[in-house]
């Protein structure tokens, strides 16, 4: 990762965080348009393309800045030591205004208003226990794969996020920036902005909890 | 495997199953709520999330505990010498206590009752052969990919549980750690608790009868 | 290969060519039961189903037998001079037999009457030429992978079925095995006994030219 | 790749580019008959028919011609040098040629008139920018996964385009010879022949567009 420019690395972020969110959002307005109020086939494309494209993503971009595309990842990751503050802090910078670039984008293909606000409601204590396990598991499942199977982990991040579409009873935002910009897209994919604050924290707390888990239990060493 | 404690082996056992129902119990409330009736959809969503999970757990698990999750796995590796009696009646305990943590987890999630009883019919002989028949199929894909392809295991395991959803009657619970956590739950995955013995004894046959077929058919030497 | 016995070999063929039609006949059934009149959905879920194991049974049984289980892929290996003509008479031998014991477990399973005809017709030019297309499109699948990244066949020949139930009007039979096993259901997958020959017919004509074809396209040699 | 003699290689961009038309409209056609009016249901199918054939096609005639399939990957290509300019206009030529006849297959096999002419309006700026982002996602799919995980290629392409359908309001055409033979078949997957045009137009834009960003993004040197 080092061989890159932080130049690069942060338009790989920026590029891969719009590129997922141009998929979650048109691919949610493409699935709503088209199943005539069948939701859950419009959640099974839906959730389809977003791990489609999250396997390309992290192959492609990975090898450039790390493929987070995420806060919660690079905060994650910040706390462990393996990416610099500062850094860290433009990652994250960049991952936001890529997301709500994305979000933009999706809005141009689709010829709808460019800006929106979502008035979709998300709120409650089973949508935040659902945000907080989604971005737990997420975790896990890149510390996981990182530590025995690094080849896998676009395969491994793509297919969580499939299943947590499904497990959970947000459908897995499991991502700040994605949080943020899709409080800009009143579609599918939406989510109203008072609702944001309460994921941003289930977030953060499962990020923290994922980081100390972590310290344990995927520690190499032979603990005794 | 060795080099990881049983503490840790333990706790990827009780994670990743519980996480697995946590994905089957949830992408059955998920499904059943917003395919509107339509349950050869809410078998497809629950089949994709329960597959691309199961992927991610064995990807993530596999190298700590093995990534049984599954009492009929641990057993049968127990009845190969592969794993200790005290160790695998210490991972079949966890198991069966992280299945039902997931299904509550999943109820917290979606916001349900967490204490429940299923009252879902799954009884007659074609419902046993089916058990059967998936637990059977199950131990031989994982003999079978461990013998000739180890890397495979993850995703030879995720799709066999796609296929047995779908060719099985019963929809392949093939676990009797899932079949007793299921019928703690009144959802799309549920159990009557009446129903379960038939199907942990369906299940132990299909155990045995799959470690002697191993025995002579995935034995690594040449036979004559 | 050849370091198994021909009784393991034939095994393999049996078992692996049993659990194809169980798959391919238990999750029509299923899906025709719970789609209520959705065929397109029952479509996809027979396809995935059919997909997934396929993926699975060449992993497992693929270092033992080759993992044919289908009759033009013996025929074609062959022609070629992979496999003597003694052995594959066999295989083609016991192929039928496992296939038609798989459909009987898709009924028994399913709780149907085990001993049935089909009366479901596929006939015309459009369904042969399918028929051809597929044969020869499965074979060009397999000698390509084989020649060029042996450890894709799986995943190649899995994803080929999935694809070729859609873009043939016959939903891709493409094996005699298959075909003849399937007049013996009269359900979802079923296919009128009067049918049959001409399949067979556009099936062995594509396995020729799909040889002929293959001598020269794939040759590993330069050519000029 | 220059270890096969040009008619070889001309040969697997004619046949790989025909199963590609073959399967994009077959499947099309299919899922439009079963799919009784639910476009989502249909798209979804003609998604993971073109997913899925797109691995095996890229798997089997990778190694042999590259696997183009596609004018505007064999431009970016030429541009970059990497195949030189009389190859590339045989490659263009072949490749629109083998797209015709695919649609024609997939026609007979549907028993349907061979020559037909769309009537399906494509048109507008929303379109437009769909393929021209459609095409730059594809490009930088393909120079991310050969710069940095070549074996990957086949999964990330086909993956990429099953995403692809799904966030872009045009379903991703993105390859100048598609989006010809589209024209000449008047079912699901086709497009009016005025339309076509500006659809060529905006995949020339980005092909080149994206050529430029990987002279920079995807240079393997250490920038600074």
């Amino acid at each position: 990762m080092d061989g890159f420019s932080l130049t690069r690395r942060l338009a790989a972020e920026f590029i891969g965080t719009g590129l997922l969110l141009a998929t979650v959002v048109g691919s949610g307005i493409m699935a709503e348009t088209l199943s005539a109020g069948n939701v859950a086939l419009a959640l099974l494309a839906n959730a389809i393309a977003t791990g489609a494209i999250l396997f390309v993503l992290i192959t492609i971009f990975g090898p450039i800045s790390g493929a987070h595309f995420n806060p919660a990842v690079t905060i994650a990751f910040s706390l462990c030591g393996d990416i610099g503050r500062r850094d860290a802090g433009l990652y994250v910078f960049v991952q936001i205004a890529g997301a709500v670039a994305g979000v933009w984008l999706a809005h141009l293909m689709f010829d709808q208003q460019l800006l929106q606000i979502s008035t979709k409601v998300r709120f409650g204590g089973g949508q935040w226990l659902s945000e907080a396990v989604a971005t737990g598991g997420l975790l896990l499942t890149i510390f996981g794969s990182l530590q025995f199977n690094a080849r896998a982990v676009s395969q491994a991040v793509s297919l969580y996020i499939v299943a947590a579409y499904w497990f959970t009873a947000s459908t897995s935002f499991a991502n700040p920036a994605v949080t943020i910009a899709r409080s800009l897209s009143n579609t599918f994919a939406g989510i109203r902005p008072q609702d944001v604050p309460a994921f941003l924290i289930a977030q953060c707390v499962a990020c923290v909890l994922a980081v100390l888990l972590k310290t344990w239990f995927f520690a190499p060493q032979r603990p005794a």
